[in-house]
């Protein structure tokens, strides 16, 4: 394994591969066979069809929650086949449309509740996935916000952290990411398609969400996203900061180099001067005092692509923000995942709790 | 990381850790911090100390289903700590009796259903764990059989493949297994374990399972004892040997040293005169014929402890079994785990629920 982009995308992200769900035997064996980053993207597709060949399988066999599980494996090979290989954008696209189909198959073997919600935005449309935690009626709602690589596709078991205490989740693409990123860019004033979202849920009681208990989640550049949207939209209760800067604009100069040529592609960036000035654009600054909600912040000291003094001053310029750092997280903790995630959904379960009294 | 019995555990059971619950991070930390393997145990019951102490301070907060999640992970931790390890017994026993304190607090936590049972065997007792499928009445039954070195402590996550199946779940320290091989030693005829169990569980129809529908599934040395279990027991309806050999005997000299030690350990040999004697007697040679019972044989043509042409001439000399052989499995394949469980949760649910026909 020579490859710099390689080395980058395993030396920042493994943890984050297996917490969400992939097989820690998957990640070695294709990790480890690969010379040319240029393979990335097919060695990862290879490995979501033969996930996908056992659902197909297992399903004609009638056995659909194996189906399912599999289904669920399919979907993060895609996802993360192109999360940030931009080597060619046909394939790119390709995968990413397989990891919204496996995500869908999914969802009809192993929670039939669940619902892609296709939202008018701006002259497009913005793209969700709704889950509902059984035998719960009128369930506060937890906004999962990705980051600047990651989609909806990535959190089908990051949701069921949050649907096991009794919450409902939507996992929204928005503004440059997944689905939503075909017809959208990267923008600072992301909260704008969460509010949409919002909108667009509040005419749809059919749904029995409790819409006065919401929260909002994001992990890494949507710890962004997050407390943005609590600072702009007062429907939003108790907001969780992941892995999260203060201000974009100075950290993307030193990002590995697949991560900004992501950046680049979702920001819609001509050249890296564009690029660096729609980051200085995505700044904290002026914003936090508005975030008034109860707000977590969650961080890891050892995060090599944020430094953690970030994670101090979101929680210092916030008026009602608590700050868990721990000292052996990396980025997004996913290292200590059962560590931060427990507490995401416990903190977020407690504070939407109380916003019921 | 230099010490060649680190290398063999590492080398030869990673996958295991992982596939049964344990943290990839954690194991990575763990083993690339150890030099010398005298240091492992106390290295593993850190770790469960960390887990139990996350547990209890989850409890405090009133965070019952996170607790519940960290004993399952200090359980793991206690038990990995001693499972090959006897350098120094009482540090053995110990860490052993952690990991069954662990596990009460688990069920207590996760699965209040869950029951101990403490089973009269020849003078002294037997221990299993019994866990049923929420929502069905009158339950088929699979006993789960551990190995040489593993014991129901191990098991959690794996009941957890055949409780979703519908089907409820014993774990069993058989002769020379967990608690019960605190008196106990490794026998040939191990069989005499699961006999008394299902004897016992005859007289509880409190229980409300079905013992006309009763699988036996066994992994690694496990897969001796599976079918030898159904051989001997007709209530057994279907059994399932994953990684077993065919005739312990032929394996026991070339087993790492740590292995080794463990099978002298357990079975009470005074050398390894003794212990290659004991192992002679451990053969499915004549036993197969006997096993007339829908058998599936799950085997992986990588497995570095055990030939994989033991798995075909146990498949060979059963007359109504199935080989599943994967070319790319090891051990136990828990290099796929995502191939070898729902396949033996499946067909087990098939069988059993053909059996009630």
């Amino acid at each position: 394994m020579s490859d710099e982009r390689i080395e980058a995308a395993t030396a920042n992200w493994a943890p984050r591969f297996t917490s969400q769900g992939v097989d820690p035997s998957d990640f070695g064996r294709i990790t480890s066979g690969l010379e040319r980053w240029e393979d990335w993207l097919d060695a990862w597709c290879a490995n979501g069809d033969m996930h996908a060949d056992l659902a197909r399988e297992a399903e004609e066999r009638g056995r659909l929650l194996s189906a399912g599980d599999a289904w669920v494996r399919a979907a993060l090979s895609y996802h993360f086949a192109k999360f940030v290989w931009m080597v060619d954008l046909d394939k790119h696209r390709d995968a990413s449309d397989r990891a919204v189909s496996a995500i869908r198959e999914t969802h009809r073997l192993l929670d039939p509740t669940a619902e892609r919600l296709e939202i008018p935005f701006e002259g497009a449309q913005m793209v969700a996935n709704l889950r509902r935690p059984p035998g719960v009626e009128r369930p506060p709602l937890v906004l999962l916000l990705p980051g600047l690589d990651s989609t909806k596709e990535e959190f089908f078991r990051w949701e069921d952290v949050f649907l096991a205490r009794g919450m409902a989740t939507v996992s929204l693409d928005g503004p440059g990411q997944g689905e939503t990123g075909y017809h959208t860019h990267i923008r600072a004033d992301y909260e704008v398609g969460p509010i949409a979202l919002l909108d667009h849920l509040a005419g749809r009681s059919d749904l029995d969400l409790d819409l006065d208990r919401v929260g909002v989640v994001g992990v890494s550049l949507g710890g962004y996203y997050a407390p943005r949207t609590a600072a702009f939209e007062p429907r939003v209760k108790a907001v969780c900061a992941i892995g999260g800067a203060h201000s974009f604009g100075e950290l993307i100069a030193d990002r590995p180099s697949i991560s900004r040529e992501t950046f680049m592609h979702h920001s819609g960036a001509k050249d890296l001067d564009e690029a660096q000035a729609i980051a200085n654009e995505m700044t904290l600054t002026g914003v936090l005092p508005k975030v008034t909600q109860p707000f977590l912040v969650i961080f890891g000291r050892q995060d090599r692509l944020v430094p953690y003094e970030h994670a101090e001053r979101v929680a210092g310029e916030a008026p009602n923000a608590e700050l868990v750092m721990y000292p052996e997280g990396n980025h997004v903790c996913n290292n200590i995942p059962y560590k931060y995630r427990p507490l995401a959904g416990d903190w977020m379960a407690e504070h939407l709790g109380e916003a019921a009294r």
